[in-house]
């Protein structure tokens, strides 16, 4: 595996976390439909992070975060910011090893989304919505409590434990052609190419990006970092902007992204819902939208997909719908 | 089995029903929630209906039908009233075997189940929403192109095949101490009780019936059946009257029928939607509903429950939610 020489994680950190999450993750179904087979022109494997504790794949990352925490550190408690899912998970993990755990929020969260942090027994403190005010604030926090700093996606656990979900799915479906999964932040799209690489698999590692928060295509196409991006997509899980060590992951692992737009997705939303029942949020929706954009790249192939996450506004649905 | 004397109809049909649906129908997978679990103080198996071919355990009775048609009855075609599942249902089984479907649809129905029995190629016929109209019409298509009626829910082969679902989720799951299923004519209900009967399960049975079309919990509680019923409910797919054939069933089965309020399934609801992320309709719920409502018949037992469909208009969602 030459083409690793240099990254910055060994891909065997995603083995040390499916260990470590074995007895605390739900290992999540595989979903088909024949229906959105023949649309697609290929076989789906849908991964069903939806169904995962906390209703995101972001159960995975955080728990492992907080689980590798040593006994000594472990009793200052976690802090982060996140719009939704990452908290959620974060306060579920620390809740269940029994530890403190403070969210910073940012205003224009979807409601849903705070109120399952709040439910997960965290301490809740509001900020603007700008990545400055979120940095801010839980270093804030971070200084006033000794909390330990969990970053949403640039967190070496974090990372680690986003790539168990495709590390299931590839043990699962070694045949894979191809993998897509959502881009944000790249916590799950590097997680995702180190489980491809632990695992010696020949799968092909795309990443589909609301185009309203295209910084991962033009980072991928500048040959550096694009932070400076006003994200506007429906996509609420996706807006955060690309992590320098997801960036480097992804860049060695030669990944590619395919950018969607909101009404692409949303179609693909529609999809996920009439026909296969299942109660994705909008985020989840882009990988399918991908597949369908992009048929040319999975004609005739054994495709899986990230369902990401579940957390939806109901009000939302009619709208969205 | 004693108490199965004299019963309209041999359990065993419910064990060719499968045999015939073997490579037809999908084996449903069972669901679980532990949020959902600590909230009945019991151990929820959700039978996913949802995820049955055209989205409700409908396709099992109507599919059984068809098939079991012999080939020289079966180029006539097959002519049913429904307002909504089992004219999917019946027009995809059709469909499958090749041979024309004609549904009667009354007036009010769901969009997204008219919709579906279109999209299967059904002919369909407006009718006004009263079943003396629905029974009249189709005796007209009837007469006029000797299609063989097939019945949503008295038909003994509907019958037959609904039991199915319940089949699999006893062999999955023998240990079940309880069984509740959705009631609106019985055929899912009555079906179930045969395949309880067919493995000698202990399971009980309970028929949750909305209390704004309460005729079943009136013809037990009278002995006879009660069909002057206007029904008033949110679960579009439990308007019907109780069949005599389920009816009678029902009660050598001894089954009970718990009814609930349609805010009691309106909760229920948004358990399902917003904790499992099954995308179910009203109907499926009353399920959970009854189990929350009764909670002193189940606590701390092993109970399955039939999600029976998810056929939703998604502008329904937020208002429902």
């Amino acid at each position: 595996m030459a083409r690793y020489s240099g990254i910055p994680l060994d891909p065997d950190v995603v083995l040390a976390a499916a260990a470590r999450l074995s007895s605390l993750a739900h290992v999540t179904p595989i979903l088909a439909s024949s229906t959105l087979d023949a649309e697609a022109g290929a076989r789906l494997h849908f991964k069903a992070e939806h169904l995962q504790r906390g209703g995101a794949f972001k159960f995975r990352g955080a728990c492992n975060a907080v689980f590798a925490l040593s006994d000594a550190d472990a009793p200052r408690g976690v802090v982060t910011h996140s719009s939704g899912n990452h908290g959620a998970a974060l306060a579920l993990a620390a809740r269940l090893r029994g530890i403190p755990c403070h969210v910073v929020v940012p205003d224009g969260a979807v409601a849903a989304k705070v109120e399952a942090i709040a439910r997960q027994g965290a301490v809740l403190h509001r900020c603007a919505p700008t990545m400055a005010a979120r940095e801010a604030g839980c270093a804030t926090v971070q200084a006033q409590t000794g909390a330990i700093v969990v970053h949403p996606y640039t967190h070496p656990d974090v990372i680690a434990g986003q790539g168990t979900a495709a590390l299931e799915l590839l043990t699962a479906r070694p045949e894979l052609d191809a993998l897509v999964v959502p881009l944000g932040g790249g916590g799950l799209g590097a997680g995702s190419a180190l489980a491809i690489a632990a695992l010696r698999s020949r799968c092909r590692l795309y990443l589909a990006e609301p185009s309203g928060a295209a910084d991962g295509a033009r980072a991928f196409a500048a040959g550096r970092l694009e932070p400076d991006m006003v994200p506007d997509t429906v996509c609420d899980g996706l807006r955060g902007t690309l992590g320098a060590i997801n960036f480097e992951i992804l860049r060695q692992h030669q990944a590619q992204v395919l950018t969607v737009d909101d009404a692409d997705t949303l179609h693909a939303l529609r999809w996920v819902w009439t026909r296969m029942k299942q109660l994705v949020e909008p985020s989840s929706a882009t990988v399918l939208a991908a597949v369908l954009a992009h048929r040319e790249l999975f004609a005739g192939q054994r495709v899986g997909l990230i369902l990401s996450g579940g957390n939806v506004d109901l009000a939302s649905v009619a709208r969205l719908g």
